[in-house]
């Protein structure tokens, strides 16, 4: 598009240019003029908000730099955001059923969602915490999206050609988890870290709590060129039944290493109602917690080598094994942390533990040194080696109230959130990374303040080998008074901050609301590394196949045939017909039915709804959809189109009938 | 919040103030520059796009002036948004459960989604398509909210004190609506027109289409002091198998009176697959539809006066008693229209011929003495009296391609969305308006384009009797290439438009991706009408019956109750921790568990996941919540807060256990 810019324009005349043609006329309360300085003087926007304004707007046509990929928390699906916009542009369906792009209404979507189901019994919602995208060599490759769901421990696969989710596993051991997904620098393993320990298989009381309990991370083999999960080369490893928290993947140096926090090593039950200590003080009371070290080759190897048991048909590396074969270690760290998160070089691991001010950064080297030379303060109750706290410990550095989550630029800096104290804080790496920024290291060098209660942030490709460094969102959980009151549900708030100017100030730029699930962890990606499908590569095509559908039908195919109590429809649909426009059938009759969307127009979408009968599909150009039910009532169904798709879309409509 | 504005500068002092402080220095590609002009130029804005920043930037903290609320097409659900920025404020849940906020989840609201349901079947998506504001003498008053739902034909209510939806019903008719929701000036009725025609009850073949397929009006009587529809005080007008589309309610001088569009008089049954014409030819073969008259006054008498018949226990209206008793008149209208548009001062009647580039307007007057006179020009096949055209036509104005849809300001100009055109198109009314604008009156006096296929506007207020005309929202069906690509399902694109200015042209101003609904419709109420609660008013609040709740629990008044196989608890949440925290039950217990938020803070929000159960609640500030289920399957689940509430949120967790 040809577009009338302000280059070549010199400020001064594009200042006159700008400054004349004010006509303010009052009417209906509108200030009508052309002058931006007269429209923010009469809006009450500061000189910061008039380069806020200029730096976040996106005009008509053109493209967002960076796409965000945000969790939806309870919400169940992945929303996708363009930067530095900040506006909405997808909300994936994932663990939850979503009407309007038919997922979890065609048979086929359907299947994969049901491939999450617990224990045979359907869920139809789930937790989104830590989305994490493909990686190769350690950099975000914009092929796949893994997300983990908290509340059933589920991790789910999409892929970015078409954004649309294509597997769900369900971890066989557990209904809980929080530390993943995250993958490992080149995608062939995803994360899922446990939560809230529990038998792997069935009742035990909670006495039996040190005994019986178990805390898990499972690995995830990744089948990049499948696109898919293999489950049977997957494998977790049994941990003692603290409450695992976020991981992270080891990276460059640390390749081949993962780490993940934990809290409760209290092991305490909680149960106020009896006279204990409420969860949040029992699993509060010491003042160190564990980070899980853990060595993924060796165990790996281990896991080729048999030394796995099975339980409910899943590989598990016993406690025993690791803790004795050197694949886990523990190491001290400020009790009840969140985040643990490798610097860019896989150097150093920055722990911040939300009830203590500081972040904890952990030297690799000096963790690995520690290890080859036995430098551990003792045992766990499980018999694993704890590493000496001061050996591998490279700086504490006091950030603020409430630190959780750390992520980094390509200038030494990192950035921290601050949960109590709702800022978000930047300061600086040492070692190799002090020639790079020029400033004292292990350092804070900035801080601000964001509204409210920040939990995650994300920094544009700020947790790969190679951030970006020009955003930063702060994932706010409260939003109180940042917007219009809609009533006692508020949205989250996202707010974007300008970090791409590392010798000033950070600034914030926009409040978005989130009112569509709680996200609690995104990464940014830069948009030219996406490469999505425009429409469906040819006509008759199965999305969660990425494959030829079986039933696809061309045009002059279609048909209705009838075998037994079992009617099979094949149908087009294109602007402004379906074809057949009537189908009848006898009630109780069994009804497939496929329809093919024959357009190769980009956004021509139809919708197929199926009143009474709960159906809706979202047909995108090229894509075949099935339906399958039992006519179980009689009557007639007038089915329509539901995508505006033309002028006569009202009129893209048939009869269903169902003889009694 | 004190903000330091532009206030008290002069232009020109500002401008160079804008002007300085330039440091580009190019780090990460970031243009790092406190001037907007520079900063606009390295990103390539236009002035124009400048002015359109300033004026849709909303700092933080500061609060749109006016509220959308735009219907969420087969998503189901209600968007809300503000304007100018443009962001999503909230997402209402409706007919689609939505496991953020909790929706379809809790048993009370499980309730609420039951009494949609179909013929005992559950339904748990809808096709909501115009939402409609509750007025008082024809000004929206911020009360309430009520949508209609396509796919099924159901009408829901939503309180705008929490902005939840409180009622849903189910036409027991029909299968499908259009023309709806609409409210006559003082609410007293909600109008659900129907869409695809079909018999009333049951079966009919399709070759007895005249003879047993009928379609219908239903007026829903609203009772405001209980916030709810009567179904038993409310009634169906039977009509003839047109297909009815859009309604708008008389006001002003034509309160009293209702009309709806229809298309179809030619009553085609499809069927491509045999040959006959499709519907989207069969259906638009004669020039001419007809407009629906309606004399709502006069049916309501004869409802009132016993002159129903009871089909499926629902009062109709029968079509020869309303065709012989003035209740129903036609006028004929150019081919297929979509929105029949009644102006402020209810004078006059436009409508908008998708076939036609020519807006039809009626003269609400003529028409009242064309019935007087009885300038009929016969009578359709069902012996309702057709209006001579000619009698009550006021003008018709050549818009442009494919007009739909039309509001108004308060100037005396009519906005008509153009779908082939993508264009709104900005023209003069007549008659009294002619002073207001002092143009040539039923002239098109400005256009602009839109991207692409816009379907509805909506204008500030512009469909109540009192216009604000500052903001028009152009609803476009197809974004193509206005957002980065992200896979082959589009989001729609609303744009902004700026019609301030009634003597200049009106100005694009902003690009929304709408990922979450195909919205139809919308209405615009300026923010200060509305006074939602930012608290439930009482610990122990039902928002679905608006009262104290029946089992609200206060604190220390915590417990579990054992009665046979059903046990009872009563939970109280708070930061950071559930009380109890251990909830123990056999394998078969009926399990009946209230939730009691007993936070007064804004914003604190709390959640509940019951893994494995497939439960999460929302549970506002004050609200109590309840699940029931059986517990069927054995084992430990850990339960928790799904809302980051507190730095010890994941600490606010407790185990429920369920014995073998």
């Amino acid at each position: 598009m040809k577009r009338n810019t302000l280059l070549g324009l010199t400020g001064l005349a594009l200042a006159a240019l700008l400054l004349i043609g004010c006509r303010g006329d009052g009417q209906t309360g509108a200030v009508v003029s052309d002058d931006p300085m007269e429209i923010a003087r009469a809006r009450g926007l500061s000189p910061a908000d008039v380069v806020a304004a200029v730096k976040t707007y996106q005009p008509t046509g053109t493209y967002d730099e960076y796409i965000m990929f945000a969790s939806g928390g309870h919400s169940g699906q992945v929303l996708v955001i363009g930067l530095p916009s900040m506006r909405l542009l997808k909300v994936i369906g994932v663990f939850t059923p979503e009407p309007w792009q038919g997922w979890g209404f065609s048979k086929e979507t359907q299947e994969v969602l049901a491939q999450g189901n617990y224990d045979g019994k359907e869920l139809t919602w789930g937790d989104v915490h830590h989305p994490a995208l493909s990686e190769t060599n350690g950099d975000y490759d914009g092929q796949f999206l893994f997300v983990n769901e908290k509340a059933n421990a589920r991790v789910a696969v999409i892929d970015l050609r078409d954004f649309e989710t294509k597997q769900i596993v369900k971890n066989p051991l557990s209904l809980s988890d929080h530390g993943g997904a995250f993958v490992t620098p080149n995608t062939e393993w995803v994360i899922e870290g446990g939560q809230y320990a529990a038998p792997f298989d069935g009742y035990a009381p909670l006495d039996q709590y040190k005994e019986k309990y178990r805390g898990l991370v499972t690995f995830w083999k990744f089948d990049r060129e499948r696109g898919r999960i293999l489950p049977e080369q997957s494998f977790a490893l049994e941990l003692p039944p603290y409450w695992q928290d976020i991981c992270d993947a080891g990276k460059q140096v640390s390749e081949g290493w993962v780490f993940c926090n934990s809290f409760n090593t209290e092991m305490a039950t909680g149960g106020v109602e009896k006279g204990n200590p409420p969860f949040e003080a029992g699993a509060s009371q010491r003042d160190m917690d564990y980070l899980h070290v853990i060595n993924l080759r060796k165990a790996v190897e281990l896991v080729e080598a048999g030394r796995t048991r099975t339980i409910k048909g899943f590989k598990v590396l016993p406690l025993e094994t690791a803790a004795a074969e050197g694949v886990l270690y523990f190491v001290p760290e400020p009790k009840s942390p969140h985040g643990v998160d490798v610097s860019p070089d896989g150097n150093y691991l920055v722990v911040s533990g939300k009830l203590d001010p500081h972040a904890t950064v952990y030297n690799f080297q000096k963790i690995q040194d520690a290890i080859a030379n036995e430098r551990f303060s003792g045992r766990d109750d499980y018999g694993v080696p704890i590493i000496d706290f001061d050996a591998v410990v490279e700086a504490q550095i006091e950030l603020g109230l409430g630190p959780l989550h750390t992520q980094f630029d390509p200038n030494g800096y990192a950035y921290t959130s601050l949960f109590l104290e709702s800022a978000v804080v930047r300061w600086t790496l040492g070692g190799p990374w002090t020639e790079k920024h020029g400033r004292e290291p292990w350092t804070v060098v900035d801080k601000v303040s964001i509204h409210y209660n920040i939990g995650h942030l994300a920094v544009a490709e700020g947790d790969n080998v190679n951030p970006d460094g020009r955003y930063l969102v702060a994932m706010n959980k409260w939003s109180v008074d940042r917007f219009a009151n809609v009533g006692p549900l508020l949205p989250q708030n996202f707010q974007l901050v300008d970090i791409g100017n590392p010798n000033g100030p950070m600034q914030l730029l926009y409040d978005m609301p989130i009112p569509l699930g709680e996200p609690h962890y995104a990464q940014i990606i830069k948009a030219d590394k996406l490469q999505p499908w425009e429409v469906y590569p040819e006509v008759g095509w199965d999305p969660t196949t990425q494959s030829r559908h079986p039933d696809a039908t061309q045009p002059g195919q279609e048909r209705i045939e009838r075998r037994g109590n079992t009617v099979e429809i094949w149908m087009t649909a294109t602007r402004s017909h379906f074809t057949p426009e009537h189908v009848e059938v006898r009630k109780g009759d069994r009804v497939i039915w496929h329809i093919t969307n024959i357009e190769r127009a980009r956004d021509a979408t139809h919708g197929f709804a199926l009143p009474g009968y709960n159906f809706n599909l979202s047909i995108e150009p090229g894509e075949t959809a099935t339906i399958e039910f039992v006519a179980d009532r009689d009557g007639v169904f007038a089915f329509y189109c539901t995508e505006f798709c033309s002028a006569l879309h009202l009129e893209m409509a048939g009869y269903f009938l169902v003889r009694p």
